[in-house]
C-alpha cells in the first residue's frame, strides 16, 4: 500500500494550485487504489488574482487556508511532512508553484525556493522515494535538484531557465511523462499545453503510474 | 453533439460548489464526449469560511469571481444562461448550492431560491431539457419543481423538508443515480454520504451517462 503526499499552493491558478491538476492527481491515485494525503505551506499568499478579470486585488490570503477548499480542509502545514511517512511525493502547478511554492513567477532563472518545499524534495530524494511534478511545478525539481531530467511541455524560455539550473528539459506532449530513472522524478506539462481537463486527468493517471514503477 | 451548462456556486465546499462535485462532472462531460459552460451568480456570498477552522470570517467574496478559480476564468453570469443554447443543465452540490443558489441552510424547509437559477431551472423544464444535481443540489430541483423525485442520499431531515416542497424522495447510496422520468431530473448524493474522490467521479459519470438517456 503506497501512500502518496500532495503539495498544495493554494486554490485556483492564477495565485494557488491549479484546481483541475490538483483534483486529477487525487482521483488518479484513488483509481489506482492508493491514499493520499494533502499539505501547504502555512504564509500568506504572494497574491491574490481575481480569476474573472485576471487582476491582482489588494486581499490577503493565506496559502494553507486557501488549500484546505480543495482539501475540503483535510489538509496540513507543510512543515509536518517527512518523507519517512510516505512513499511518493507529488507537486500540482498552477501560478502557486511559481508565486508560493517558489519564486519563478516573479525571478525566472534567479528564482528561489521555499525553504520548506525544499527541505521536503530533499527529504524524499535522498530517500530515494520518487517525486512528481505537473505543469510549472517541474522548475522547482530542476532548482532543487541540478541534473534532473524534467518536462514543462514545449515552452522555450522555460525550458531555458531549467537549463540554467544545470538540469535538462525535454519537451513533451499532453499527457505524455518524462521519466527521470536515475533520480526518480517524472513530471507531465498539463495546462502548459493547451489541454482539457480530460487530458489533465490522463496526464495525472499517466505520472501517478510511472511514479508507482520507480 | 450534447451542449451541458453548470452552475458553479464559489468555490470551497463550505461557502461554494464542493470542487471535487463540479470538477468531476466537469471530467465526466469530457469523458464521455460533450462539452460544457460554466455559469455563476454574479452576487456577494451568503459568507466565507476559513475551510481549514470551519469558522466564518469577516471577508467579502463574489460567487461569479470565486467560481472563476474552478473554471480557470471561464465562467459566465448566471443571467446569459438560457435552455435554448443547451441540452442538459447540472447543478454540482456544495454549501454554495445551499447558500448562494439557495437560502436551504439557513432557513431549511422554508427556503427560497434564488431568482435566476430558479429561472434557469424552469426554463430547461418548460423546453424539456435534462437536469441533474448533487448532492445537497437537489433540494433546489425538488422546490422549484415540486412533484419531482430526487435523492440526497441518506438523510431523513432534509428527505423530510423534501416532501414539505410537494417532492418526493428516494434513498441512495454511494455512486448511486435516482432517475425521475417524467420530470428529466437526475440525481446522486456525492459527499450527502461518506464517499471518496473516486466515489465522486463515478457518481458524476453515473449522472451525465443517466442525463443522456433522457
Amino acid at each position: 500500500m503506497k501512500k502518496f503526499a500532495i503539495i498544495l499552493s493554494g486554490c485556483g491558478v492564477y495565485d494557488g494550485s491549479e484546481i483541475h491538476e490538483a483534483t486529477m492527481a487525487m482521483l488518479a491515485i484513488k483509481k489506482i487504489g492508493y491514499d493520499f494525503e494533502l499539505f501547504a505551506p502555512n504564509k500568506e499568499q504572494y497574491h491574490v488574482v481575481n480569476h474573472l478579470t485576471g487582476e491582482v486585488t489588494n486581499e490577503k490570503r493565506n496559502v494553507l487556508v486557501e488549500s484546505a477548499r480543495i482539501a475540503r480542509g483535510n489538509v496540513k502545514d507543510l512543515k509536518l511532512l517527512q518523507a519517512k511517512d510516505f512513499d511518493i511525493l507529488i507537486l500540482p502547478g498552477g501560478f502557486g508553484a511559481a508565486k508560493n511554492l517558489s519564486s519563478y513567477a516573479k525571478d525566472g532563472e534567479k528564482m528561489s525556493v521555499d525553504n520548506e518545499v525544499e527541505r521536503v524534495i530533499l527529504d524524499f530524494h535522498k530517500s530515494k522515494k520518487p517525486i512528481g511534478a505537473m505543469c510549472i511545478a517541474p522548475v522547482i525539481i530542476a532548482k532543487v535538484l541540478p541534473g534532473s531530467l524534467v518536462t514543462i511541455g514545449q515552452d522555450p524560455k522555460t525550458a531555458k531557465d531549467i537549463s540554467t539550473f544545470g538540469s535538462n528539459h525535454k519537451n513533451s506532449n499532453k499527457t505524455e511523462v518524462v521519466v527521470d530513472y536515475d533520480n526518480k522524478i517524472v513530471t507531465t506539462p498539463c495546462y502548459m499545453l493547451d489541454s482539457n481537463i480530460a487530458e489533465i486527468y490522463d496526464g495525472a493517471y499517466n505520472l501517478v503510474n510511472a511514479l508507482l514503477t520507480l
